[in-house]
Parts: C-alpha cells; sequence; structure tokens
C-alpha cells in the first residue's frame, strides 16, 4: 500500500508495513540472491557472492591467526556413521538428503532414471562431525598429535520445508572448524575463543553487536555437552543466531574412536570441539542495517567501497569527464584501508544517472560520487553516504542524505577517514537500537505484554529482547514456547564486572541465578 | 625392492620402479591427502589443500582481471534439467550420484533408513551447464545483459570406479567458469582466452609447460561444439589433462532456453562458453616434480617459502638459537615475493634434526635453513635448495643438494632471487623432459615402437608424447586407442611463426594438414 506521506522509497513495501517481504525485496533489489527451482536451494548472485568472499578472507585470516589450517573432507557420510552419534543422528534425521544409486539408465519408456543402487545410502552431509572423526581416529595416536586445529570451507545440506533465502536454505555454504585437544580445558578455551572469534568479526566487519552466551539444553547442538553462540537483534526485534560453538566433550571421540595416548600412558579419549558459521550470515547483514531505499552495507564487508558516477550529458565533454574519474579512480585505488586496497568502480554505462544512481543505493554501497562536466571547472565532486548522515559534519541524521560538494583532492584524503565513520556509525545505530528495544523484566504480565503484537490483524513489529529470570527448567521454556513462540537466546556470559543478579523466575517465581535472554528469532 | 647401488631415498618404491605406487608414497609421505572410506572420495589433509588454496587465490585472481566473477548454484540438479540436452546426460549418465529421499527414519529393526522419496530425483552436479544455464535463461532478455562472466568454486561429483587420489576422485573440488555472449566470435575468443589464462597460471605458478590445443571430435565435452585443453608431460611420459575450456556454441542456450533480443530486435539463443580446472591440479603438480625424496614445490605455489631448522643440541644455547630463527623469520617475512608476504616456518619441535630435515624434504618446501649454536658466533646459516642445485652457483646439477653457508643477512638479501631461481629450474628441467621425450614420428612401426614397453613383463617407463600425421578419422583413433592405450591429446593450435606442416597419416597414409599430439593419458 503506498502511503503519499513519507518520502520515497525504493523498497516496497517498507520495513514497518511487512518486514518479511521487504527483506526479499532488498534482496531482490540489490541483485543479490534468488529462489532456484530446487527446493530450498537458492542462486547467490555476484553481489551477494561478493560479500560472503570478503566474510570468507576475513573469517580465514582469523582462524589462521588462532592456528587453524584448512582442510576438506567428503560431502558423503555413511549412514552408518551417523548412527554411531544417537543423539547426533536424531537430530538431523528428518533433514537428510541421501543418495542411493549412483548411475542414470534409459528405462523402457526412454527416461534416464536411477540404476545401480549403493549397498549402503550415503547422506549428504548436513554438517561433518562424524565423517571427520573417521579421519580424526586414524589421524591421533598419542598427546603428541593433539592438538588438531582444522577448518573447513564447505556446503551442506539441511531439507527445509519452509526456506527463506540466506537465512534457511536446504543447501548453504559454511565454515565448519573440528578440533581435537588433549584435555577438557583446552577444547573448553578452544571452544570459547572461537566464539570470541566471531563475536569480533561481527562487531568489526559486519557491524552487528552481538549477546554471547550459552544455550539451554533444550537449544543445543545435537551431540554437544555445550553450545555458545552469538545472537544478533535485527530491525523487526527478533533473534537471529549467527554463529556457534560447541564442546562436544567425549561424546563424538567414543563415538568415532578418537583415543590417544597421555602423557603417563594410558588410553583416553579426545576432547573434541566444532564451530561454524554460514551465509546466513548474508542474511542476518541485510535485517540488521538495510533501509527502506535496500541494502547498506558496513564499509569493511563491502565489495565496492566507493562507486564513481560520471555524469555526462553532452558528448563533448562526455571524454573530459571519464578521464577526470579514471584518475580519480587511481587515485583511490592507490589507498589502503584495514590492510587492503579501496574498492572503486567507476559506472560508464549509457543510462540515466537517476537510474545509476538508485542502483548502487540499492546494491548499499557505503559512498557514491557524482562528477559531471561543472565538477571539472571547479574541481569538486558530489559525495553521498549511504547511512544517511552528511558527509560534512555527521551530526544531523535526522535530516535525509545530502550531497556534500568537496575538492576532489580533499575527498580522496577523507575517504579512509569517511569510511571508518560509516563502519562506526552502522555499528552505533545497531547497538542503540538493541539496547532500546532491550528490557529487563520481572513479571509474567509484562513478559506477556511485550511479546504480544498491540493488534494481531496487523502483525506490527512488537516485542524485543527481555532479560528475564528462569527457573532452569525446560517446562517453563516449552510452555512459553507454546504460548509466545519465544525461546532463550542465550544465557548470557557471566559479566566479569560484577555478579550475576540473582532473582525469581519470571513464571514460577523460583529462585533463579541469572537472567536470560528471551526473543522471538529466525 | 631396495637397492643398496642408488643413494637413499626417501621414497619406496623409487619413480623408475613403481610410478604409480611411488606417487602415493609421496602424497603418503607429505602428508597431503588419503582415501577416504566413503568410495572414491579422498580426505584432502591441510598440507595438500594449502597447495590448492595457493592455486585459488592466483586462479581467481586472474578470473577477476579478465572480468569474471564469482557466484555459486545449487549442488543438486533436478534430473529433468540434466536430460534437456542428449549428449550431456549420455556422457554423464553413469558416474551421477543420485538423491531419491530427503529425510531417514527408523525401521522396524530400529535402523535408520531413506525415507520421504523425492518425486523428481536430483542428480549431485557432475558438473553445472544444465542448472546454471536454468538461471542464465532468465537473467537474459536483451544482448544488453550480455555478456555474462561467473565463474564457480564448488565441488563436484562424477562416480568413480578405479579412484586415485587427486587425478581421479569421485568427488573433487574445481572452478567451472559458465559464460555467454552475444556472438559466436565473443564467445569463440572467451574460449581461448580462458585457456590462455590456464597455460599462463601451470607455466608460472606450476612449473608446468603445457601444449595448447583442441580435442578431437571423441575426447570432447558431451554437448560442446569444441574443447580446447592443456596437456602436460609428467615424469613417467604420460600426458595429463590440465585444464578445458569449451565452445559450447548454442547447444546449451537452446536446451536451457538462454534467448536474447539482439540489436536489430529479432531474438537468438546465446553462445555459451564453460572452462573449468580441478584439485587434478594437485595430482599434476606431484607427477610433474616431485623426486625419489617427496614432494618438490614450485615456490610460487607452495604453502611455506622457507622452513628455519634451529639445530638446539644443548639447552644452555637453546633459547639463543631461538632467538636467532625468530630473528632470521622476522626478517624474510618482511620481504614481499610477487606480490605477497614470505610464507616462514620456524620448526621448534623437540625431534631429531633428521626427521625433521626429512619431513620438510618430503613436503617439498623449496628452501630449507639449519641454524645452531656455531651459527650464533659465525652468523652463518646452512642453506638448501629442494630443487637438488647447488644454492651459490646453481651450475652443477649432477651433484646432490649441497649446503651452502651464507651470512644470514646474504641469505636474506638473496632469498627472492632464489626462489625465482628455484622455480625458473623447476620449470626449464620439465621443459627439457617433456622436449626429450617428444618426438615427430612419421611411420607406423616407428609409432607402435614408441609406445611398447621394451619388455612387458616389466612395465618400464616408455614412450612419451609422439608428434604424427592423422587422416581425421574417429575410426584411426579407435585403432590406436585399442592396440595401444594412445589418443590423441590435441591438435596443437596453429604456431603463429610458420604454416602448419602437412603430411600423410601414420597409419592410413591419406593426406593430413597438420602433426597432432599423441600419448597415453592419465
Amino acid at each position: 500500500m503506498a502511503q503519499p506521506d513519507l518520502p520515497k522509497s525504493a523498497i516496497s513495501p517498507r520495513r514497518a508495513e511487512d518486514f518479511p517481504e521487504w527483506y526479499q525485496q532488498v534482496i531482490r533489489a540489490g541483485d543479490m540472491a534468488e529462489s532456484s527451482e530446487v527446493r530450498g536451494c537458492m542462486v547467490i548472485k555476484p553481489w551477494g557472492y561478493g560479500i560472503w568472499e570478503n566474510m570468507q578472507r576475513a573469517l580465514d585470516a582469523m582462524f589462521k591467526a588462532t592456528g587453524h589450517k584448512n582442510a576438506y573432507f567428503p560431502l558423503f557420510i555413511p549412514l552408518s556413521y551417523m548412527q554411531k552419534e544417537a543423539e547426533h543422528v536424531a537430530g538431523f534425521a528428518k533433514e537428510c538428503a541421501v543418495v542411493t544409486h549412483h548411475r542414470l539408465e534409459l528405462n523402457a519408456d526412454g527416461k534416464m532414471v536411477p540404476a545401480s543402487p549403493l549397498g549402503e545410502p550415503l547422506v549428504v552431509r548436513p554438517t561433518s562431525e562424524t565423517i571427520i572423526g573417521a579421519s580424526y581416529a586414524k589421524w591421533v595416536q598419542s598427546y603428541r598429535d593433539l592438538p588438531i586445529l582444522i577448518n573447513q570451507w564447505a556446503n551442506v545440506v539441511r531439507w527445509e520445508m519452509r526456506p527463506r533465502l540466506f537465512l534457511r536454505t536446504t543447501e548453504f555454504l559454511w565454515q565448519e572448524g573440528h578440533t581435537v585437544h588433549e584435555t577438557e580445558a583446552e577444547a573448553r578455551a578452544e571452544t570459547k575463543q572461537m566464539l570470541e572469534v566471531y563475536a569480533t568479526f561481527a562487531r568489526d566487519y559486519l557491524a552487528v553487536p552481538v549477546y554471547t552466551g550459552e544455550k539451554s539444553e533444550s537449544e543445543r547442538f545435537p551431540g554437544a555437552v555445550q553450545t555458545l553462540c552469538i545472537e544478533a537483534m535485527v530491525q523487526d526485534r527478533k533473534a537471529i543466531q549467527a554463529g556457534t560453538s560447541h564442546f562436544l566433550g567425549q561424546n563424538f571421540s567414543r563415538s568415532s574412536g578418537i583415543q590417544f595416548q597421555t602423557r603417563d600412558g594410558k588410553q583416553e579419549f579426545g576432547w573434541t570441539t566444532s564451530w561454524g558459521v554460514s551465509t546466513r550470515l548474508v542474511g542476518t547483514l541485510i535485517m540488521m542495517h538495510a533501509d527502506d531505499d535496500g541494502l547498506v552495507l558496513p564499509p569493511r564487508i563491502a565489495p565496492t567501497h566507493i562507486v564513481i558516477l560520471p555524469v555526462t550529458p553532452k558528448p563533448e565533454t562526455r571524454d573530459a569527464v571519464l578521464t577526470a574519474a579514471n584518475k580519480l579512480a587511481a587515485q583511490l585505488r592507490a589507498l589502503t584501508w584495514h590492510g587492503t586496497p579501496l574498492e572503486v568502480h567507476i559506472d560508464q554505462r549509457d543510462l540515466g544517472g537517476g537510474v545509476k544512481n538508485w542502483e548502487w543505493i540499492k546494491k548499499g554501497v557505503p559512498l557514491r560520487v557524482e562528477l559531471g562536466p561543472r565538477d571539472l571547472e571547479s574541481g569538486n565532486v558530489a559525495v553521498t553516504r549511504r547511512d544517511g548522515l552528511p558527509v560534512a559534519g555527521g551530526a544531523d541524521p535526522g535530516k535525509p542524505a545530502t550531497k556534500a560538494f568537496l575538492p576532489s583532492a580533499v575527498f580522496v584524503r577523507q575517504a579512509a577517514e569517511l569510511l571508518d565513520a560509516i563502519q562506526q556509525n552502522l555499528f552505533a545505530r545497531a547497538l542503540a537500537f538493541r539496547d532500546a528495544h532491550t528490557r529487563a523484566i520481572d513479571t509474567k504480565e509484562e513478559f506477556y505484554e511485550f511479546f504480544t503484537p498491540r493488534n494481531p490483524a496487523k502483525p506490527e513489529i512488537h516485542g524485543g529482547f527481555a532479560l528475564a529470570h528462569w527457573n532452569g527448567s525446560r517446562a517453563v521454556e516449552e510452555q512459553i514456547k507454546n504460548d509466545l513462540k519465544v525461546t532463550i537466546r542465550c544465557i548470557p556470559f557471566d559479566d566479569p564486572e560484577s555478579a550475576p543478579e540473582s532473582g525469581q523466575c519470571v513464571i514460577t517465581s523460583e529462585p533463579s541465578a541469572r537472567r536470560v535472554l528471551w526473543a522471538k528469532s529466525y
């Protein structure tokens, strides 16, 4: 429904009108991804994939800096491997794509049909604990072989009945770290360390503030002793679990036979961990920062930092404008920002300036620079920030984005600072939003009211994160989940500054040692 | 069988004794990969994967420099898509892994079994022309949408009855470029350009000289109009097809419906190409450069350029030696070589010096540097090149590798040059070997003699590349394949320097316009 009293926006519907549909439209408008005809599988288009590549590059460097190396394990898992860990196979059984044949042949009707059935069916990996465990069991003999610190970049498949681009797809791309340690303490430290890597990455690259903590038992990874997670609040105030790190104890080493000789000559099972983030992060990024004009990219993850839009209304000045645009691009590309050269694109297509400008707005490029014939005389360029703040001061966020006219040389000098300012603004904005919609709640009434839409006929945005006391029981979790579709997102880690605040369960009034984080979630 | 008159070697058997088994043992000794229990699938261990990562990084930059972007398409192909191109599905039918169920459930015996059969089976991609074509058909409307220049890094599955690590595995990793063009000429130019990218990459990074040319019809990619390839000769004188680039004409655009409005308003089918290289390149690299002591890595693809081996026989000098090793490493890591920092590893493990030294020999690290207590006084380090040439001059390839004692500062100054020298030596050696075993052959007798082992009971290394005339018929190809297991590896491109030499078919004496390249192959 058009609302003529609001300023024009590129995305219809707006966030406030229909958040889920707005999300789909942002992805379409930014040309990031689309559904394929293969049920639940998406096609990640170059702009979306470029964002994932930048995420990979940054995370990969962080994994290597913490001593991990990459390797690659088979896509297929023999069904018998999956069955070795009972909780694990039960957790994934409903989502497993199963290969049963290894050939096609023509049938009597001249159609290709599956042939050559396999002796043992193969599961397309939904996660690789069991198949990697089979290798580790061979590699680990002695404490001298430990720790094993390996990561894998891979595709995985979990059959999805209600797919949503990036957030839930049958096939998705991810990384999965799998480590084995000599002691429980080391494995627990690794689990925590990798969660901190994720939280740092989310903050510094994605401009996404996250809560870190532990999952309740009912939300744990199937087979894990402990699941740690990072949880972000997106703009409809729901939570997204953006990354998990699991302490697996000796469960998987026992089922896979990862055993080693200890320093005092005994046989012990290894202590293992696994941890992963996926293309779901791209969806998180969109829901976190995009606006009613489309995607808004944190500069540190943007495939293009700056787009230059040459304005060439007249053939006689076209060459001079393009020359100036190329010169500006060369100056900017010579700059290094956070260790890599600035990515600058010149859009020379013969399209209307407005069409081109909107396209880059919708793709979320952090800085747009227009450069036309009149600018050649003045030496100025027109610079616009995608995050809506004016370029000069940054003090008037209420006003719509304004172009700043800067001498070209000044812009080149300020480009890196501007990108830092955008990065910081996006984080600050996200943090302020989250904190504004996070509430400590102490009564059942307030809790239910917080998570109930005012007008159920129009499912407007409501709720947020509730920090409330819990008696630790699964029954309370189930009651709240059934009543409100709200779950415990995490039991936050102890704040090192202060002891956790004790209180009474918001439902049962039983004693509780700390508040836990509740929300609706994706 | 040990041969006591030969110098000690780390790999048993030697190349000359049993080349296929030597290959397996080099992979094992270098800790690069191993077979998994999933039939035909391998585990790529960190050292092997590190080599693949370096290949990916270099190739990806070359693809981007030629205007390509990365994207990602579904792993699963509906069976009906595969069937749209008749030659294509026939070419891959025998190798297709087929997903038929999307759930597991407990049967009456308490075992997990496949459940929820799919309405249409899904093929695990053996290559992605058909699934990518389905997307391109939606994306392409007008000539303005062309060209589409996209690459995908992915895993693919082709059921393999006789797997061999890296060279032939059921699942392998690769990149596949898929492009659509407005004209036949553009698509043919793209096909050629990407083959040249592969040839350049093979030469400059892998130190692998290749023949470039076109496949005969019988060796073409199923569904292609033209298949171009790069072919390398490895140390048993067999050929390895190391990369292919296909001009697909309008075959796949017709079957997928990739149609566009031309500049003059007509509807035409797009002209498509596809091109790929895979983890097979790692196998090529091994067979090309490794020796009887294990892997020999071209520096430009080595995960570690230089390994420093601190020699710490006495506790009282250990700290000083390690300090010197760390200082040397820091100086070397500050150097940039071909655009990236030198990768330097210090092996501080408490193992015997000999054990450690052999380990890095077997892993093929280009330069090894020993540094012990006596070197602290002299300021020297002991440097050894993995390619067997002495460090100082490089003029005596007949002698075994000799350590050079250099002042540490001199070594730091020369390190980049030494790496270049190793890179060049490996290429020169490979080229000389190939040329020594390439022969222009004009008679059937000589051709058969060239490709027949002297003593069939002991399948010693024989043959090589034969450049011989051919009448262009499939019958001759089949006769030679049946008799000798020899195939046409490629019809070499016209040498720009001279017209192709005409002659008479080596089998039928019919006229022939040019010599073609024959060999046994992997």
